[in-house]
């Protein structure tokens, strides 16, 4: 095991010794584990609890079960049998069998645990889909605005443009502009229109005649909310299969509204390509203008970038003592402007408050999700302006500067204004990590590898990669997604080196190919370093294709967590080339440290198209044996995908092995005994 | 105070002693305090109890706090302050003043009270405005298909429909079929189009410049969830004030969807007009098939009732024994077809699984919303078909029949010829409450009220309730709505009777409607009993002017829940007579035993018109110290109309009567010291 991969012990304020667990990087006290994704982070966290700041590792421990602490998980709300749906209640109950008579085992409504436990699964994917759809009618918006030229945004990409539009079957326009109006208001009326099949999902997914039949298809995603809330309000739904099939057709509306962020984004912005960049908290400079951008939604990012170039602002920036503006990335904001721009990232969304912490951050730029509202109280403590730009993210201590498609230069102007004019009032108490950030390559998309492999076979580019599917070159494909978790779990990190070592080809998005990038495996040697041999031979040639000098990593981020669109359709693709179905091929994903709603809500998707997903934290579910057996046992059933949930990151990486393992198998390829690590 | 007025002591399972509380009735046991309706409840209690049937009336005990019971009411819960929206929760925080450093009062994220329990507010809000939407969709498509001629159904008001479509402001159609057409889509549109303000909303309720400018003025109700969804989901938005505008909006497409399930429900069902009919659990026969129709829309019961007149049902009931089909209502189905066709109301909410209990039903039919789980366990015990209709609310053990408007007299064909069916297998064993049911008059409308007051004043029908209101007659207008609640709490019939003593006219809504029936507020005899000399004179006039053989009721049976949409019609309607803005009114509304959380979007709804609204249970929002002066003081400075919490009825009372007398002195009316009971 190496160096990094060790516990460090840490009473409060100190970290004293390492030990190490499930091969992740942790700090442990007197009833308290805090987990650390590297040692910069570890650095980090020291200073902010130097100087009295509270970071969600601390709000972690606590709730971890410090003696102390009073309040610690809840049972019944972790295992999703708490219900909060009517003023009879809040009920907590107990699983069906009951020994001891005086438990309860129903809600005062009558509600047992598979009805609750179903109830509250529907509606976190509900939300996480409300968040997703939200994006998507933003960046349709953006679109259709910029096709009437009410915005200052131009088409990158109008041949994407057009391949969408035959994608989803629109014909007749032949301008440009009358295609993007067709398109984006075709995304819009997926998202909010009146009894139509959305038509991002039947076109991009493959939905065959049985998940029509058992009525998964979504209608808009507005149509499927409406009718989730109306089931999950008290004494509505109370049939757990209706409720978890209701959570499969939200998820493929999920993947839809996925689906049509990535494209459009890709039409308005380019597709991204792969680009060379760095990741780290000390990507922020010392002697630069700092703006951090944190969110999901890139479209203002594209304008901050853009003008932060302009001379007018660099002399102003220099006038005041910077050497000039460094815009950084958090999040999946920073993901986004990473692949399209190798701008660099600072973080995640663990780091966000680390970033902060530094004392560096001029402005720190905020859009949707994942923004965890104590930036707030950190900010405070420093100079940083923290600026609000959606409607729907506002702050309680944050200027608010609403974004509007139509006046986005006005409003970047704004920002950089803000944040130069910014960089007298930062304090000298500043504090960056002594160690350097790790070098990355990303910027991977359908477009850009079926451009590579062009280059091997121009006339059927998806054969080198079936090809070596097939021989085991390629074992298999596993997609690493969703969050990074406080929570002491299975790690993205771990689980990719296990994979890589036998010959799976990870693709990793969001904060899981961040985590990736942290342990070195987006670096330019870490082919050399992690991935089999078989895998080696394959990354080497893929690079010389791709125009890169030496292999590409073996592990290819493919964007932010929308972007996992991209790998949808990537697998999609490869399904449909090789006349199977998803379910079928030696593919699989694992979310082993998410948070958010949303990753419930792709995962659901994911399940739904036959994907099968490993989750390292256990979703609230497990409190209701009958709803843990529709998420596993009905679904493969019914879809062929189903969840795993294991929390250590060995066993994880066996189960993906034993899982593509058996996929070869069945269609024949070679299926050999598992290589192990050269 | 009257017998019924008083404390039922209890053991568990026997009723031995009373003793008043807070005008109630109630059951006391070791360690529980159950909550009786009537003496018809408790004796309906100690049957089921007998034959180990539990009931919502166990179960809320239960978490009351039995020593020997483990699982209690979570104080987080209660007090909003727990969050499940991410897999590094579930959190359960304190408010900001700590006194002890070792209390957690932030989420994992960082979320302080005040961001927790607003966005639980605005999911509560959220899921009460998405089943009043679907209720309104269908109702809507069933316009619209009926305009289309693919129902069985008629439009048997079309003046209503036309003035609808003025009201809506649709021109240019002149066929019944058209205008049907443009209404219904118009509503289909305002419940999930795209970006527009919802047409009902700002057609039927008075919503000034102020509203806009604050932005609750609402766009579809698709929208409005996407956005709720997106916002409170982890990370997005932390501002409490955007939450609670946020739940405004809601609140107020919340009305309008009300407004459209109301007012199109006329055009094909006709506007209710004063019924004579009855209520309780003794109105089963027992030598009759007994239809139950329990839930909240009115369409499938429309064809069932007529149905069930019909020769052949009849003569086949009377073939296997029976003398005829009884068709009995519960809760707002109940409340439908009471106030259209004069069925009797065999309970509500409370009453669900003690109708089932007797052994009598052959057909348990039912829609959605409020249907408590447990009546799967309790029909099990029984013959008795429960038979489900509506897609979003299936059970695991009931017979789905699904409900479609093209062949609605085939389904109904079909639950009658399964009710009379299984007739012969009732056990002898059926038990029936001894006491009568009660005597009551039902089926107010704004309608049927204009119709009886033009008698009175031809030219202008509004004059002489003006008239009476400003000579203080009818001193002032109170709403009682919502559920009934099982918890020992302020109650409606109580409130009802202090303030009909005071001369304030009381119109009811939903199971506070039927809490005010079974206490006898509805009945012939009621205003002589319970009204005020001065109230009981206009009420004398009116029940003239109506053609009632004697004074009409002083409680005003407006119909279900869904028709509080006709109150705020009315009120609207007087304020706009008046000059002044619904805050100006000398009218409020009480909750008193709200269980739902259509009731907190109502509610919502209701305050942001200018309402002020008392609720007799706590929402879950009091662990916040900003959202509580957000919910009072901040919506009282925006809106005029705000929510007060009490839960004794005679305070609560007392606050009612103290709001319509400041009212009063606004206007200028007579405000005489409050007069006490004749």
């Amino acid at each position: 095991m190496a160096d990094k991969d060790r516990i460090v012990e840490q009473k409060p304020s100190k970290i004293e010794e390492v030990e190490p667990f499930s091969g992740q990087l942790t700090a442990k006290g007197a009833n308290e584990t805090i987990r650390l994704l590297d040692y910069e982070t570890a650095e980090m966290i020291r200073h902010a609890e130097s100087l009295g700041i509270d970071t969600v590792f601390q709000r972690q421990s606590k709730f971890n079960g410090s003696s102390i602490c009073i309040e610690k998980r809840c049972v019944f709300g972790t295992l999703g049998l708490c219900c909060k749906q009517c003023a009879m209640g809040p009920c907590r109950i107990r699983q069906d069998d009951l020994t001891k008579p005086y438990k309860i085992n129903k809600g005062t409504c009558g509600a047992g645990a598979e009805t609750i436990a179903a109830r509250n699964f529907l509606m976190m994917v509900g939300r996480g889909t409300a968040a997703h759809a939200s994006h998507a009618k933003h960046v349709a918006q953006m679109l259709l605005k910029t096709a009437q030229r009410r915005t200052p945004y131009t088409i990158k990409d109008p041949g994407k443009l057009k391949a969408i539009s035959s994608k989803i079957k629109l014909n007749g326009e032949k301008s440009i502009e009358g295609i993007a109006n067709n398109v984006s208001q075709s995304a819009l009326s997926d998202i909010l229109g009146n009894e139509e099949y959305m038509r991002f999902a039947i076109s991009y997914c493959p939905i065959d005649r049985d998940l029509f039949n058992l009525g998964v298809v979504p209608k808009s995603v507005g149509h499927e909310l409406l009718e989730e809330g109306h089931e999950t309000s008290m004494g509505t739904m109370a049939d757990p299969s209706s409720l978890i099939l209701h959570a499969a057709r939200l998820g493929l509306a999920d993947i839809a509204s996925l689906i049509i962020s990535s494209e459009l984004q890709d039409v308005v912005f380019g597709a991204p390509k792969p680009v060379s960049s760095k990741i780290g908290i000390s990507v922020l400079e010392e002697k630069k203008v700092n703006v951090v951008i944190h969110g999901h939604i890139q479209m203002l990012s594209e304008k901050i970038i853009e003008l932060s170039e302009e001379k007018e602002f660099v002399d102003r920036a220099k006038r005041l003592g910077a050497e000039g503006i460094n815009i950084v990335g958090c999040c999946c904001s920073g993901n986004d402007m990473l692949v399209r721009h190798g701008i660099p990232l600072a973080g995640g969304n663990l780091e966000q408050e680390l970033i902060i912490a530094t004392g560096l951050v001029e402005a720190f730029v905020m859009d949707v999700q994942c923004i965890f509202p104590n930036v707030q109280n950190v900010a405070w403590r420093f100079h940083t302006k923290l600026i609000s730009t959606m409607k729907e993210g506002r702050f309680a201590r944050a200027v608010h500067i609403p974004f509007e498609e139509e006046f986005a230069d006005e409003i970047a102007r704004k920002i950089l204004d803000m944040a130069i004019e910014n960089f007298p009032n930062r304090d000298r108490n500043t504090f960056l990590p002594g160690s350097e950030p790790r070098e990355l390559i990303a910027g991977f998309s359908v477009e850009a590898l079926l451009e590579s492999l062009s280059r091997l076979d121009p006339d059927d580019p998806m054969r080198p990669l079936i090809d070596n599917m097939a021989s085991g070159n390629i074992y298999g494909i596993v997609l690493l997604c969703g969050c990074t978790s406080p929570k002491v779990t299975a790690n993205h990190a771990a689980i990719a080196k296990e994979l890589l070592a036998h010959n799976v080809l990870v693709v990793a998005t969001g904060c899981a190919a961040q985590a990736c990038a942290r342990s070195g495996l987006l670096a330019a040697d870490a082919a050399e370093k992690y991935a089999g041999a078989r895998l080696k031979k394959v990354l080497r040639v893929l690079g010389e294709a791709s125009g890169i000098d030496g292999p590409l990593p073996p592990v290819w981020h493919f964007g932010s967590c929308v972007d996992n669109s991209r790998v949808i359709i990537l697998i999609s693709a490869l399904a449909e080339k090789l006349g199977v179905r998803i379910k079928d091929l030696p593919v699989a994903a694992s979310a082993a440290e998410w948070v958010t709603e949303k990753a419930t809500a792709i995962g659901m998707g994911a399940v739904a198209l036959g994907i099968t997903l490993h989750l390292g934290v256990a979703p609230p579910v497990m409190g209701s044996r009958e709803v843990v057996a529709l998420l596993t046992e009905k679904t493969q059933e019914l879809f062929g995908g189903k969840f795993i949930v294991e929390l250590d990151p060995s066993r994880a990486s066996r189960l993906l092995l034993e899982h593509i393992e058996k996929a070869r198998g069945r269609l024949g390829m070679a299926a050999e005994a598992i290589p192990v690590r050269s």
